[in-house]
């Protein structure tokens, strides 16, 4: 015999916690299609130089890699953007730009297992390419915010800046060359708090900058007040006309309490070069971001002469749903009234009583073996099953409401989904 | 520069395609949900000792398998059925019995890529798990019927036998213990045809029972004599009175120009042990079954003391889309009107158009850049987009067929939703 088990930092899932991340899923796709976005797939293996890129990195260490049957070196994806840039070097002709495109799908990465993060989980990608302009940078915010309208989440924040700012900021300082240091110290903040940031800033900016470097991230109560700091500190460029177009446009939306401008929010040394934002639970920021994305300009930079400019965001399925979990504030599951159909020798007749209930949209099914009533009920009790209907002898339907035995009799085939739909 | 490429045996899905397989998908998962059947989910990675038990044997030699970071011996799975079967051993208590699951989710095995066959490839999976019973068994094949009825497919005929028979009959013929021979000949009968099945049959069975076989594994014109036929072969015994059983509440639910009773249908050396049967559309057999499935009599015994009875059936999505394209019979994609705001220099009022038209229902998006009307033509022509939206200096919005060029103006936001339900 085999020890039923499974593979460290991977999961199951109850049919209950299944039902409702396909029902979250599905809700994203609605919003994703209803916004113009179009549903793409990819394989879940690519050549790991695909993945990697000449170097690898940072990401070498964490992914599934390894030779399949034919001696490739391949590798189980990490994210979804990276499949989707070799997608576009591969099909840009096919699907035209700009594309929307929607992607939601499983991926892997080795990282020790921690609460809301597995080696295994489901991104909802959204992603226009081949647009570079403030209107898809707007269409991409909005997108997480019809999202988040979609799964009943209220308290929401999305924290918004643009790569653009810091370096401007550094170029006039005279650090252009310590933006990598930079970036990766300020993405700690959250994390680590502004002294500890400070300390790693001065070991590579000096004591003046790193002062000045604080400040520059620092949240500001009002916008304006912010424009104008980011004006003084890192000059009147594109991107800070950029971010006021979308501010602006997002004020007119009434939206403005969804957004923040925060300076600090860098996402680290990804691909992004324009907009960044992460989104955060107001009543669990602890959690990390549950929606982040940006602008990249150069997305397919690595397969193809051609320079796509994209932006784009992904929810990650799973820390959302495990902070909803904690918050109580799990979207309700489909109330469609269920009948079970209990177990009878007219095996014919409660068929064909499945299949009217079926055609009037019910959800209903017959227990599949002779068993006593008591095991019956509880199957019913279990599945969260409202109604039994019971064969009788003469091929007549009762239908009994399971909560308070209420027992309706002699119900026709014919008469049996009128008299569901009064019930339920 | 890293050349974009896909690993051999896999695919990329083009929107159009996708869209198509996840509407497919939903349309079964509804089916499969409206009939009692709950969704779950498992890791596409398990033990390699969970996917071959300890021998491994033919399907070793398929299968994805490598060694992850820590060293875990760990393969890709190749069916949902293996998963399943551990999942049970692990969760019985949790999701009690009996258990309707559906799972749908990718597969993996390394075989020979050809026509319909490929290394990835998605498995829509229904079972019925701890019920041993006629009326489980015909709840599989309404399952199966119900989801070719949903898809829209009509033309199928579902080819049932029973293991059982073939057991007691060669039982009779003295030649038990040559059952996994006779088995291998037998479902090669579609593939070789009956003088190769026959010349294959002798070598094990000798000239007369090999002829006696022929004769048993012979279609019969009528269900009456098929199952005469059984009584004189095989014997009246349990498995023909489940068969019979099936074979007549099928009848009186009028279903029988839909299933065929096929005494060659073996399902291979499969862990099938009841009920057996395989899915053929009448205008493209040659393509092979597109829904198989049937009953297991042990299905956690690799992994639990405990005998679990299931019986279930798997549609393989991408071999039933591959001949639905080939027959031309691919079901409607979604009619749904959809919307195209043409590039406006007024963002937020394109925008304040656009959830407008969301909440009532409609598909809509923003032409994402400033460009020439010529591109935007095109990229509405492209994605099929039946209604163009133009944003005036005042304010007010045109609505523009696009196919015959007949323009509605003047329409303010609050009445967008109604002109466009009047347009569309």
């Amino acid at each position: 015999m085999v020890e039923p088990k499974i593979v460290k930092g991977f999961r199951d899932f109850l049919p209950q916690q299944e039902e409702l991340r396909q029902r979250l899923m599905r809700l994203l796709a609605d919003v994703y299609r209803q916004r113009g976005y179009m549903p793409i797939d990819t394989p879940v293996l690519e050549y790991a130089e695909t993945l990697l890129g000449k170097s690898g990195g940072e990401t070498e260490k964490q992914i599934f890699r390894f030779a399949d049957a034919g001696g490739r070196d391949v590798a189980l994806r990490f994210d979804l953007t990276v499949p989707f840039a070799r997608y576009l070097a591969m099909h840009k002709e096919a699907v035209g730009l700009p594309f929307k495109r929607f992607h939601i799908g499983k991926a892997w990465r080795g990282e020790k297992p921690q609460k809301g993060r597995y080696r295994e989980f489901v991104q909802c990608d959204f992603d226009i390419a081949g647009a570079d302009s403030a209107a898809a940078d707007l269409e991409i915010l909005l997108t997480a915010a019809s999202a988040f309208a979609a799964l009943g989440v209220q308290g929401y924040t999305i924290r918004l800046n643009h790569r653009g700012l810091l370096d401007s900021f550094l170029t006039r300082l005279g650090k252009a060359d310590k933006k990598a240091e930079a970036l990766r110290a300020i993405d700690r903040l959250a994390k680590v708090g502004p002294q500890a940031v400070e300390a790693e800033l001065r070991e590579h900016l000096g004591q003046d900058a790193s002062r000045q470097t604080m400040q520059f991230v620092q949240v500001e109560e009002s916008l304006a007040s912010a424009l104008e700091k980011m004006r003084c500190l890192a000059g009147d460029t594109p991107a800070l006309a950029r971010l006021q177009t979308v501010f602006e446009a997002l004020q007119q939306l009434g939206l403005t309490d969804h957004f923040i401008f925060d300076p600090s929010i860098a996402r680290g040394l990804d691909y992004y070069t324009g907009l960044v934002f992460e989104t955060f639970l107001n009543d669990l920021p602890a959690i990390g971001s549950v929606c982040s994305g940006g602008r990249y300009d150069n997305l397919a930079g690595l397969y193809s002469q051609d320079s796509i400019s994209g932006a784009g965001g992904s929810i990650g399925l799973d820390r959302l749903l495990a902070a909803l979990e904690e918050l109580g504030a799990l979207p309700e599951t489909a109330g469609n009234p269920q009948f079970l159909i209990f177990s009878t020798p007219h095996t014919a007749q409660a068929h064909k009583a499945l299949q009217k209930l079926h055609q009037a949209g019910f959800c209903a099914e017959l227990f599949p073996q002779d068993k006593k009533m008591e095991a019956q009920y509880k199957y019913a009790a279990r599945k969260g099953i409202g109604y039994g209907i019971f064969v009788e002898e003469d091929g007549s339907f009762s239908i009994k409401n399971l909560a308070n035995k209420e027992t309706r009799r002699g119900i026709g085939l014919a008469q049996l989904a009128a008299a569901a739909r009064e019930t339920a």
